[in-house]
Protein backbone atom coordinates (compact mmCIF):
# COMPACT_ATOMS: atom_id res chain seq x y z
CA UNK A 1 0.00 0.00 0.00
CA UNK A 2 1.29 3.78 -0.59
CA UNK A 3 0.09 6.99 0.14
CA UNK A 4 1.66 9.95 -1.12
CA UNK A 5 0.90 13.34 -0.82
CA UNK A 6 2.60 16.55 -1.95
CA UNK A 7 2.87 19.30 0.77
CA UNK A 8 3.60 22.96 0.17
CA UNK A 9 5.33 24.03 3.65
CA UNK A 10 5.20 28.09 4.86
CA UNK A 11 7.70 30.61 3.76
CA UNK A 12 10.73 30.12 6.26
CA UNK A 13 13.37 32.68 7.34
CA UNK A 14 17.07 31.16 6.54
CA UNK A 15 17.50 28.91 9.46
CA UNK A 16 16.02 25.41 10.80
CA UNK A 17 12.74 24.79 11.90
CA UNK A 18 10.66 21.96 13.73
CA UNK A 19 7.90 20.85 10.95
CA UNK A 20 7.01 17.78 12.86
CA UNK A 21 3.53 18.78 13.66
CA UNK A 22 3.37 20.09 10.40
CA UNK A 23 4.22 16.33 8.89
CA UNK A 24 1.91 14.39 11.17
CA UNK A 25 -1.05 16.78 10.34
CA UNK A 26 -1.03 16.35 6.89
CA UNK A 27 -1.00 12.52 6.77
CA UNK A 28 -5.20 11.66 6.78
CA UNK A 29 -4.50 8.04 8.33
CA UNK A 30 -1.49 6.46 9.60
CA UNK A 31 -1.38 2.36 9.27
CA UNK A 32 0.11 0.24 12.28
CA UNK A 33 3.79 -0.27 10.58
CA UNK A 34 5.42 0.81 7.36
CA UNK A 35 7.83 3.67 6.48
CA UNK A 36 7.67 7.17 5.64
CA UNK A 37 9.41 8.94 3.29
CA UNK A 38 9.91 12.96 3.56
CA UNK A 39 11.63 14.01 0.58
CA UNK A 40 12.29 18.03 -0.35
CA UNK A 41 12.04 19.05 -3.64
CA UNK A 42 14.90 21.66 -3.61
CA UNK A 43 18.72 22.05 -3.85
CA UNK A 44 19.09 24.50 -0.95
CA UNK A 45 16.93 23.06 1.68
CA UNK A 46 17.17 20.29 3.20
CA UNK A 47 15.01 17.57 6.14
CA UNK A 48 16.77 16.31 9.16
CA UNK A 49 16.07 15.24 12.63
CA UNK A 50 17.54 16.40 15.46
CA UNK A 51 16.59 17.81 19.09
CA UNK A 52 12.69 18.86 19.50
CA UNK A 53 12.72 20.28 22.99
CA UNK A 54 15.59 23.35 23.52
CA UNK A 55 15.36 25.90 20.07
CA UNK A 56 18.73 27.08 20.93
CA UNK A 57 20.09 23.57 19.20
CA UNK A 58 18.81 25.06 16.32
CA UNK A 59 20.17 28.13 16.60
CA UNK A 60 23.71 26.17 17.09
CA UNK A 61 23.23 24.23 14.32
CA UNK A 62 22.40 26.91 11.85
CA UNK A 63 25.16 29.13 13.56
CA UNK A 64 27.85 26.25 13.22
CA UNK A 65 27.07 25.48 9.79
CA UNK A 66 27.05 28.83 8.57
CA UNK A 67 30.65 28.93 10.03
CA UNK A 68 31.62 25.49 8.37
CA UNK A 69 30.60 26.35 5.25
CA UNK A 70 30.89 30.44 4.86
CA UNK A 71 28.90 32.32 2.01
CA UNK A 72 32.39 34.39 1.23
CA UNK A 73 34.04 30.98 0.67
CA UNK A 74 36.66 33.28 -2.01
CA UNK A 75 36.81 30.19 -5.21
CA UNK A 76 33.20 29.75 -5.53
CA UNK A 77 31.90 30.94 -8.88
CA UNK A 78 28.09 30.27 -8.97
CA UNK A 79 27.36 33.15 -7.68
CA UNK A 80 25.05 34.75 -9.92
CA UNK A 81 22.06 34.01 -7.96
CA UNK A 82 23.16 35.42 -4.67
CA UNK A 83 26.04 35.46 -2.39
CA UNK A 84 23.53 32.95 -0.17
CA UNK A 85 23.04 30.37 -3.05
CA UNK A 86 26.48 28.20 -3.65
CA UNK A 87 26.65 27.43 0.48
CA UNK A 88 22.99 26.45 0.34
CA UNK A 89 23.34 23.95 -2.28
CA UNK A 90 26.45 22.19 -0.12
CA UNK A 91 24.96 22.68 2.77
CA UNK A 92 21.66 20.89 1.18
CA UNK A 93 23.39 18.32 0.36
CA UNK A 94 25.35 17.71 3.06
CA UNK A 95 22.82 17.55 5.39
CA UNK A 96 20.13 15.83 2.68
CA UNK A 97 17.18 16.16 0.80
CA UNK A 98 15.70 13.27 1.87
CA UNK A 99 14.57 10.82 5.13
CA UNK A 100 13.21 7.54 5.75
CA UNK A 101 11.29 7.29 8.98
CA UNK A 102 9.85 3.92 10.51
CA UNK A 103 5.79 3.68 11.06
CA UNK A 104 5.74 1.74 14.64
CA UNK A 105 2.41 0.92 16.19
CA UNK A 106 0.52 4.15 14.48
CA UNK A 107 2.77 6.57 15.02
CA UNK A 108 5.92 7.69 13.58
CA UNK A 109 8.55 5.60 15.49
CA UNK A 110 10.64 9.06 16.31
CA UNK A 111 12.83 8.71 19.57
CA UNK A 112 11.59 10.74 22.60
CA UNK A 113 13.88 13.98 21.32
CA UNK A 114 13.62 13.66 18.11
CA UNK A 115 11.84 16.64 15.63
CA UNK A 116 11.79 16.97 12.28
CA UNK A 117 12.99 19.81 10.77
CA UNK A 118 13.20 21.84 7.94
CA UNK A 119 16.51 23.78 7.21
CA UNK A 120 16.17 26.43 5.11
CA UNK A 121 19.25 27.92 3.64
CA UNK A 122 18.39 30.48 1.34
CA UNK A 123 17.57 34.19 2.16
CA UNK A 124 14.26 34.18 0.49
CA UNK A 125 13.82 30.54 0.02
CA UNK A 126 10.12 30.91 -0.60
CA UNK A 127 7.35 28.56 -0.56
CA UNK A 128 9.13 25.03 -0.34
CA UNK A 129 7.43 22.02 -1.77
CA UNK A 130 8.02 18.46 -0.07
CA UNK A 131 6.47 14.75 -0.89
CA UNK A 132 5.16 12.95 1.67
CA UNK A 133 5.35 8.78 0.70
CA UNK A 134 4.20 6.11 3.20
CA UNK A 135 4.46 1.98 2.36
CA UNK A 136 2.77 -0.53 4.30
CA UNK B 1 5.71 -7.58 3.67
CA UNK B 2 6.79 -5.78 6.45
CA UNK B 3 9.07 -6.95 9.79
CA UNK B 4 10.16 -4.58 12.08
CA UNK B 5 12.34 -4.55 15.42
CA UNK B 6 13.24 -2.44 17.46
CA UNK B 7 17.39 -3.42 19.44
CA UNK B 8 19.58 -1.97 21.77
CA UNK B 9 22.93 -1.76 21.04
CA UNK B 10 25.02 -2.15 23.79
CA UNK B 11 27.03 0.67 25.61
CA UNK B 12 29.76 2.24 23.29
CA UNK B 13 32.24 4.60 24.05
CA UNK B 14 32.74 7.54 22.00
CA UNK B 15 33.37 7.06 18.68
CA UNK B 16 33.17 4.55 15.41
CA UNK B 17 31.96 0.89 15.64
CA UNK B 18 31.13 -1.26 13.46
CA UNK B 19 27.40 -3.56 14.07
CA UNK B 20 27.22 -5.40 10.69
CA UNK B 21 27.10 -8.36 12.56
CA UNK B 22 24.69 -6.99 15.58
CA UNK B 23 22.25 -6.43 12.30
CA UNK B 24 22.53 -9.32 10.45
CA UNK B 25 22.33 -11.28 13.87
CA UNK B 26 18.94 -9.66 14.67
CA UNK B 27 17.14 -10.16 11.10
CA UNK B 28 15.92 -13.56 12.32
CA UNK B 29 14.33 -14.05 8.34
CA UNK B 30 15.79 -12.32 5.53
CA UNK B 31 13.73 -12.38 2.25
CA UNK B 32 15.45 -12.78 -1.19
CA UNK B 33 14.37 -8.96 -1.87
CA UNK B 34 13.96 -6.05 -0.23
CA UNK B 35 14.80 -3.03 1.53
CA UNK B 36 16.36 -2.42 5.19
CA UNK B 37 15.81 0.35 6.86
CA UNK B 38 18.04 0.94 9.72
CA UNK B 39 16.76 4.15 12.12
CA UNK B 40 18.36 5.54 15.29
CA UNK B 41 16.11 6.90 17.62
CA UNK B 42 18.47 9.46 19.39
CA UNK B 43 19.97 12.74 18.12
CA UNK B 44 23.39 12.28 19.10
CA UNK B 45 23.97 8.98 17.42
CA UNK B 46 24.47 8.67 13.64
CA UNK B 47 24.34 5.24 11.55
CA UNK B 48 26.73 5.14 8.68
CA UNK B 49 28.50 2.54 5.94
CA UNK B 50 32.02 2.37 5.16
CA UNK B 51 35.53 0.46 5.44
CA UNK B 52 34.78 -2.43 7.27
CA UNK B 53 38.44 -3.98 7.00
CA UNK B 54 40.84 -1.74 8.55
CA UNK B 55 40.18 -0.11 12.08
CA UNK B 56 42.35 2.96 11.50
CA UNK B 57 39.42 4.15 9.13
CA UNK B 58 37.06 4.72 11.99
CA UNK B 59 39.85 5.83 14.30
CA UNK B 60 40.85 8.69 11.56
CA UNK B 61 36.95 9.37 10.85
CA UNK B 62 36.28 9.64 14.43
CA UNK B 63 39.36 12.44 14.18
CA UNK B 64 38.56 13.62 11.57
CA UNK B 65 34.99 14.61 12.72
CA UNK B 66 36.25 15.93 16.32
CA UNK B 67 38.07 18.39 14.71
CA UNK B 68 35.78 19.61 12.01
CA UNK B 69 33.05 19.77 14.56
CA UNK B 70 35.19 20.97 17.78
CA UNK B 71 33.10 20.13 20.77
CA UNK B 72 35.02 23.77 21.81
CA UNK B 73 33.18 25.91 19.32
CA UNK B 74 33.09 29.24 21.05
CA UNK B 75 29.10 30.08 19.62
CA UNK B 76 27.66 27.26 21.29
CA UNK B 77 24.94 28.25 23.40
CA UNK B 78 23.15 24.40 23.99
CA UNK B 79 26.41 24.00 26.14
CA UNK B 80 24.51 22.58 29.96
CA UNK B 81 24.64 19.19 28.98
CA UNK B 82 28.12 18.60 28.52
CA UNK B 83 30.66 19.80 26.46
CA UNK B 84 30.07 17.11 23.74
CA UNK B 85 26.42 17.63 23.31
CA UNK B 86 26.25 20.61 21.14
CA UNK B 87 28.91 19.09 18.59
CA UNK B 88 26.97 15.92 18.91
CA UNK B 89 23.54 17.38 17.54
CA UNK B 90 25.49 18.68 14.71
CA UNK B 91 27.33 15.46 13.36
CA UNK B 92 24.40 13.47 14.00
CA UNK B 93 22.00 15.43 11.76
CA UNK B 94 25.27 15.20 9.09
CA UNK B 95 25.86 11.89 9.06
CA UNK B 96 22.53 11.06 9.43
CA UNK B 97 19.84 8.52 11.60
CA UNK B 98 18.29 6.52 8.84
CA UNK B 99 19.76 4.28 6.24
CA UNK B 100 18.54 2.41 3.51
CA UNK B 101 20.27 -0.93 2.11
CA UNK B 102 18.97 -2.88 -0.35
CA UNK B 103 18.48 -7.09 0.09
CA UNK B 104 19.87 -8.63 -3.34
CA UNK B 105 19.74 -12.46 -3.07
CA UNK B 106 18.78 -13.29 0.32
CA UNK B 107 21.23 -11.02 1.79
CA UNK B 108 22.37 -7.27 2.34
CA UNK B 109 23.44 -5.89 -0.95
CA UNK B 110 26.62 -4.17 1.02
CA UNK B 111 29.43 -4.33 -1.59
CA UNK B 112 32.68 -6.24 -0.33
CA UNK B 113 34.24 -3.41 1.90
CA UNK B 114 31.12 -1.71 2.88
CA UNK B 115 30.17 -1.90 7.39
CA UNK B 116 27.59 -0.52 9.08
CA UNK B 117 28.89 1.60 11.38
CA UNK B 118 26.82 3.36 14.62
CA UNK B 119 28.86 6.65 15.58
CA UNK B 120 28.45 7.40 19.04
CA UNK B 121 28.97 11.16 19.68
CA UNK B 122 28.62 11.43 22.86
CA UNK B 123 31.21 10.16 25.92
CA UNK B 124 28.57 8.94 27.99
CA UNK B 125 25.64 8.09 25.24
CA UNK B 126 24.73 4.63 27.19
CA UNK B 127 22.21 2.31 25.48
CA UNK B 128 20.65 3.08 21.95
CA UNK B 129 17.90 2.06 20.60
CA UNK B 130 17.51 1.10 16.67
CA UNK B 131 14.57 0.26 14.52
CA UNK B 132 15.03 -2.43 11.71
CA UNK B 133 12.32 -1.82 8.77
CA UNK B 134 12.36 -4.69 6.04
CA UNK B 135 10.31 -4.39 3.37
CA UNK B 136 9.80 -7.07 0.73
CA UNK C 1 6.05 -5.07 -5.80
CA UNK C 2 9.88 -4.94 -6.08
CA UNK C 3 12.09 -4.56 -8.99
CA UNK C 4 15.60 -4.53 -8.50
CA UNK C 5 18.61 -4.21 -10.86
CA UNK C 6 22.70 -3.58 -10.12
CA UNK C 7 24.42 -1.18 -12.90
CA UNK C 8 27.85 -0.17 -13.69
CA UNK C 9 28.66 3.23 -14.25
CA UNK C 10 31.43 4.35 -16.75
CA UNK C 11 35.00 4.99 -14.89
CA UNK C 12 34.36 8.96 -13.69
CA UNK C 13 36.81 10.82 -13.14
CA UNK C 14 37.26 12.73 -9.53
CA UNK C 15 34.57 15.11 -8.93
CA UNK C 16 30.56 15.36 -9.51
CA UNK C 17 29.06 14.02 -11.80
CA UNK C 18 25.20 14.45 -13.47
CA UNK C 19 23.33 10.85 -13.38
CA UNK C 20 20.02 11.56 -14.03
CA UNK C 21 19.68 10.17 -17.76
CA UNK C 22 21.73 6.82 -17.23
CA UNK C 23 19.52 6.67 -13.75
CA UNK C 24 16.56 6.82 -15.92
CA UNK C 25 17.63 4.68 -18.87
CA UNK C 26 18.09 1.63 -16.98
CA UNK C 27 14.79 1.75 -15.68
CA UNK C 28 12.94 -0.67 -17.72
CA UNK C 29 9.33 0.08 -16.44
CA UNK C 30 8.21 2.55 -14.45
CA UNK C 31 5.19 2.32 -11.26
CA UNK C 32 2.48 5.04 -11.23
CA UNK C 33 3.73 5.62 -7.88
CA UNK C 34 6.47 4.40 -5.19
CA UNK C 35 10.22 4.76 -4.44
CA UNK C 36 13.06 4.57 -5.89
CA UNK C 37 16.26 3.92 -3.65
CA UNK C 38 19.78 4.24 -5.31
CA UNK C 39 22.43 2.43 -3.46
CA UNK C 40 26.16 2.85 -4.54
CA UNK C 41 28.01 -0.25 -3.31
CA UNK C 42 31.62 1.81 -2.46
CA UNK C 43 33.18 3.61 0.12
CA UNK C 44 34.60 6.41 -0.84
CA UNK C 45 32.23 7.82 -3.44
CA UNK C 46 28.08 8.66 -3.03
CA UNK C 47 25.31 9.66 -4.15
CA UNK C 48 23.19 13.18 -3.79
CA UNK C 49 20.99 15.44 -5.59
CA UNK C 50 21.73 19.09 -6.77
CA UNK C 51 20.95 21.43 -9.12
CA UNK C 52 20.92 19.95 -12.19
CA UNK C 53 21.52 22.92 -14.72
CA UNK C 54 24.92 25.15 -14.41
CA UNK C 55 28.13 22.61 -13.87
CA UNK C 56 29.50 25.49 -12.26
CA UNK C 57 27.64 24.05 -8.68
CA UNK C 58 29.18 20.91 -8.96
CA UNK C 59 32.38 22.44 -9.74
CA UNK C 60 32.27 24.56 -6.69
CA UNK C 61 30.77 21.56 -4.44
CA UNK C 62 33.60 19.61 -5.65
CA UNK C 63 36.36 22.34 -4.49
CA UNK C 64 34.29 23.26 -1.12
CA UNK C 65 34.58 19.69 -0.46
CA UNK C 66 37.93 19.28 -0.71
CA UNK C 67 39.01 22.30 1.15
CA UNK C 68 36.59 21.34 3.63
CA UNK C 69 37.95 17.36 4.17
CA UNK C 70 41.44 17.95 2.82
CA UNK C 71 43.53 14.98 1.57
CA UNK C 72 46.40 16.56 3.49
CA UNK C 73 44.53 16.24 7.16
CA UNK C 74 48.09 15.81 9.14
CA UNK C 75 46.96 12.99 11.52
CA UNK C 76 45.47 10.65 8.74
CA UNK C 77 46.88 7.26 9.43
CA UNK C 78 45.32 5.26 7.00
CA UNK C 79 47.26 6.15 4.08
CA UNK C 80 48.92 3.41 2.87
CA UNK C 81 45.79 3.41 -0.35
CA UNK C 82 46.76 7.06 -1.44
CA UNK C 83 46.85 10.17 -0.18
CA UNK C 84 43.30 10.64 -1.53
CA UNK C 85 41.48 7.32 0.17
CA UNK C 86 40.74 8.55 3.67
CA UNK C 87 39.72 11.89 2.36
CA UNK C 88 36.98 10.16 0.40
CA UNK C 89 35.98 8.08 2.95
CA UNK C 90 35.22 10.62 5.23
CA UNK C 91 33.45 12.31 2.15
CA UNK C 92 31.28 8.94 1.26
CA UNK C 93 30.18 8.91 4.83
CA UNK C 94 29.17 12.44 4.85
CA UNK C 95 27.30 12.58 1.97
CA UNK C 96 25.88 9.38 1.80
CA UNK C 97 25.63 6.05 -0.34
CA UNK C 98 21.69 5.90 -0.25
CA UNK C 99 19.45 8.21 -1.39
CA UNK C 100 15.72 7.47 -1.67
CA UNK C 101 13.02 8.98 -3.85
CA UNK C 102 9.32 9.25 -4.89
CA UNK C 103 7.87 8.30 -8.35
CA UNK C 104 4.89 10.38 -8.79
CA UNK C 105 2.51 10.17 -11.46
CA UNK C 106 5.20 7.67 -13.29
CA UNK C 107 7.93 9.85 -12.92
CA UNK C 108 10.83 10.64 -10.44
CA UNK C 109 9.09 12.96 -8.58
CA UNK C 110 12.50 15.31 -8.84
CA UNK C 111 12.13 19.21 -8.41
CA UNK C 112 12.69 21.13 -11.41
CA UNK C 113 16.28 22.14 -10.44
CA UNK C 114 17.66 18.06 -8.97
CA UNK C 115 19.51 16.31 -10.85
CA UNK C 116 20.73 12.91 -9.53
CA UNK C 117 24.42 13.75 -9.09
CA UNK C 118 27.42 11.08 -8.57
CA UNK C 119 30.26 11.81 -6.28
CA UNK C 120 33.63 10.00 -7.16
CA UNK C 121 36.39 10.94 -4.29
CA UNK C 122 39.20 8.40 -5.16
CA UNK C 123 41.71 9.60 -8.11
CA UNK C 124 40.64 6.38 -10.17
CA UNK C 125 37.47 4.75 -8.38
CA UNK C 126 37.41 2.58 -11.70
CA UNK C 127 34.06 1.48 -12.18
CA UNK C 128 31.10 1.59 -9.31
CA UNK C 129 28.65 -0.49 -8.90
CA UNK C 130 25.21 0.99 -7.99
CA UNK C 131 21.88 -1.04 -6.89
CA UNK C 132 18.33 0.33 -8.09
CA UNK C 133 15.58 -0.97 -5.92
CA UNK C 134 11.82 0.85 -6.58
CA UNK C 135 8.66 -0.36 -4.65
CA UNK C 136 5.28 0.05 -5.99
Amino acid sequence: MIWQKEIILPKFSRGIHLITDIITENIESIPSSGLLNIFVKHTSAAIILNENADPSVRKDLDNFTRHLIPDEFEKFTHIFEGKDDMSAHIKSSIFGQSITIPIVNGKLGLGTWQGIQFCEFRINGGNRRVVLTIYS
